[in-house]
């Protein structure tokens, strides 16, 4: 045996897309993984020789690096479906408050948490930035499930079940944060809910913890117009303004949403290297307006794609937020050409890694880089025939095309069934949950 | 063996949601089918002593109507992904039209259409309302398939492969409609193109074919703000004005798209009872606009949906364009109550089958109908709580939810499994197309 040429995994596939650059299909390569890493990318012919310990052919399939999901609050599988159709205020002060009041706790974050994760694998995703209360649940979730997570560590002024105030959850979260300073897999966030939750005190104190921690910020901005009106007739400014002036702006920053960002405002985003976590379904079933995506493309800034939470879209889909990020964006502009294929499924990956910072390790298939990997099997009946497998991807293919997913150089998806979660355990769970919540 | 309690079929579901009302829902009831119809729905604790040649047990399933797919170009499937992203006249000019020009002939359209039906049964649609050249191509690929197909015979000016000048389409559709008279499934319409490609003597001619034979008539109509403008620089009037001097707005009418009228020719269209058909992906890829869906429902107009060809969409889901009908009319009105779930469903369903004067035949549960069903497996994760299944069919659930299809009595899709067509033969035909093709 050859040590040179014996590897964990090799993955031969009939087209490799890279993100490397736009419209980049390589035919017939082969990716060879090693520990956590890719380690070689060459065509077929000249792996003919070399050898694994799994070895993985797919002869009708597009390999190309997982999704980030750059916007996501994981353990809301379990409201799913719960409260639809409804009034932002009435959906969350009816509905969704009381029942998040009355139910969660660890045990539902790390439920909940479990399911989405196995969501996202199912759907070819392998990063989720999330945002969420009970962060020891959701990383305990992100290490059985071996995803890589953002653990955003909520914070707000009002209590709920997990703390009483703002210096509470910022406590829990930076001592919660301390067993995992050297996972591989798991990293810390600070996610101030919003400008309208959060006080200008606590963002100072988020400010100086980013910095002084090298920690990002996730935080919803501009969602809805009256978001912005409020904050005109509370604070005389527009909550982005706030932010500018409370030292907010900066490149750690994640902005979800920002739907109603004016052209000054992303001049001033992409010159801070604010990113925007881009949530089009959520926009859309929540009636918050569509984001000036090409907009924001177009002044240099990073926009990567997000599902949001099950309770406001119903689907951790990335495939269908990818493809109507593409759609929606054309229809906004009433330009066909805004947000092509290949520039959508880049924002699906590697703009969600550099708004996380993670572009070094993921994002795109290159030598050196980790191994988050997803297979999607062109040869179905809905992607035949194949002109074109980037925009089959963005327009016709399902994340039910989806086969295998790696995180990590570790397979958690094998021909769709899933190797670190426990499918059936978890359907249970969920059921279970219902039964409690209904 | 009793013979009043001896059916062809019986289904057990765990669910049937009707669409009889708005968000009916029998909970463990059993359907009976006999030859082509619903001949019995009941409590299945009532039909403990029923038996039948097929017995299906849908443990974890909504057995619902087959959607009505109210717009489409079933053999642009063999076209799927061959050109996107490009300004429409782009596109049609220098893609889609000399690609037709090139290759469309009998074979292409059976070929292109028998794999539209497959992924159309694959996705739970039960009927088609089509529209291209080569009708008897279609008719044919519809009896192989055993779809419910309304051929919808295109008429223009210009000359194709097919006829040389509108009088020839027409003489070739009316005569090929002979042959399919009596047939259960198949029923030709007259479909001029659009205002823009067709001239009022064509349209006058087709009005009265329209009446002396009983026929509906699909047409495209103000799919795009171009069309309305060019028409008041050639003809001094809006299209729709146009049409309605013509005599072609009446309750036969089918418009393809209308996402670019105004109140007044809303309310116009509500009292002459012509029925829209939506494509909202179609409309957002091509950036033609979003249609104004609620108004056209406040006003009482019959509102359907469709999915247009795979050029234009690259999916032929009804499940996914249900949901973007839904979520496009949220964010284009700014009302988050604006098309709720169980809306989006009827238009799917019944109000599709209405436009197509089949109400009284599908397009809800109810004994006396033919039974044009679908089978939805609600156990998945992706579906998981199952809170309200209405909500899950439009917000949660994909076409690969779909486990069974039958048509008209028979079962054409059966967990999963095409039985009238052979999908492999059929990726088969789309790789040789593609080939020639490209």
């Amino acid at each position: 045996m050859n040590h040179t040429t014996h590897f964990d995994t090799l993955i031969h596939a009939r087209w490799l897309v890279t993100i490397e650059k736009d419209n980049e299909v390589l035919e017939h390569h082969t990716l060879a993984i090693r520990h956590d890493s890719i380690v070689a990318i060459v065509p077929t012919a000249d792996a003919a020789e070399w050898t694994a310990d799994e070895v993985v052919s797919l002869s009708e399939h597009v390999l190309m690096p997982g999704m980030v999901n750059l916007h996501g609050h994981s353990a809301m599988t379990l409201l799913r479906g719960y409260a639809d159709d409804l009034s932002l205020m009435d959906w969350l002060q009816n509905h969704i408050w009381p029942a998040e009041g009355q139910h969660v706790n660890h045990d539902f974050v790390r439920d909940g948490s479990l399911i989405g994760m196995a969501e996202m694998f199912r759907s070819g995703t392998t990063t989720i930035n999330d945002m969420y209360f009970y962060h020891q649940a959701v990383a305990e979730a992100a290490q059985t499930a071996g995803m890589r997570t953002l653990v955003g560590a909520s914070i707000l002024e009002f209590p709920t079940n997990y703390a009483k105030n703002a210096d509470e959850y910022i406590q829990r979260a930076m001592a919660e944060r301390e067993a995992y300073l050297n996972d591989p897999l798991i990293t810390f966030t600070l996610a101030p809910h919003a400008p309208y939750t959060v006080s200008d005190d606590t963002f100072k104190k988020i400010v100086q913890l980013s910095e002084q921690h090298d920690m990002l910020v996730h935080c919803h901005i501009h969602e809805t117009a009256q978001e912005v009106s409020d904050s005109l007739k509370e604070h005389g400014q527009r909550p982005f303004a706030r932010l500018h002036n409370l030292g907010v702006l900066n490149d750690k920053l994640i902005g979800a949403h920002m739907v109603h960002l004016n052209d000054e405002e992303i001049n001033l985003a992409a010159r801070l290297k604010v990113a925007a976590a881009h949530n089009p379904s959520s926009n859309m079933k929540l009636a918050s307006g569509i984001a000036p995506i090409q907009k924001m493309l177009d002044a240099g800034m990073t926009v990567g794609i997000g599902t949001d939470g099950a309770a406001s879209n119903n689907k951790l889909d990335m495939f269908a937020e990818t493809r109507s990020a593409a759609l929606l964006a054309k229809v906004g502009t009433l330009n066909p050409l805004a947000v092509p294929a290949a520039t959508a499924l880049r924002m699906a990956t590697l703009e969600g890694a550099k708004a996380l910072h993670l572009d070094d390790k993921i994002g795109s298939l290159k030598v050196g880089k980790r191994a988050d990997l997803i297979a999607i099997d062109m040869g179905s009946l809905e992607t035949s025939p194949t002109f074109n497998v980037v925009s089959h991807l963005v327009y016709s293919a399902g994340r039910e095309n989806v086969t295998h997913t790696w995180v990590n150089g570790q397979c958690v998806m094998r021909a769709r069934e899933l190797t670190t979660l426990d499918e059936t355990a978890l359907k249970a769970k969920a059921h279970e949950w219902r039964q409690r919540i209904q």
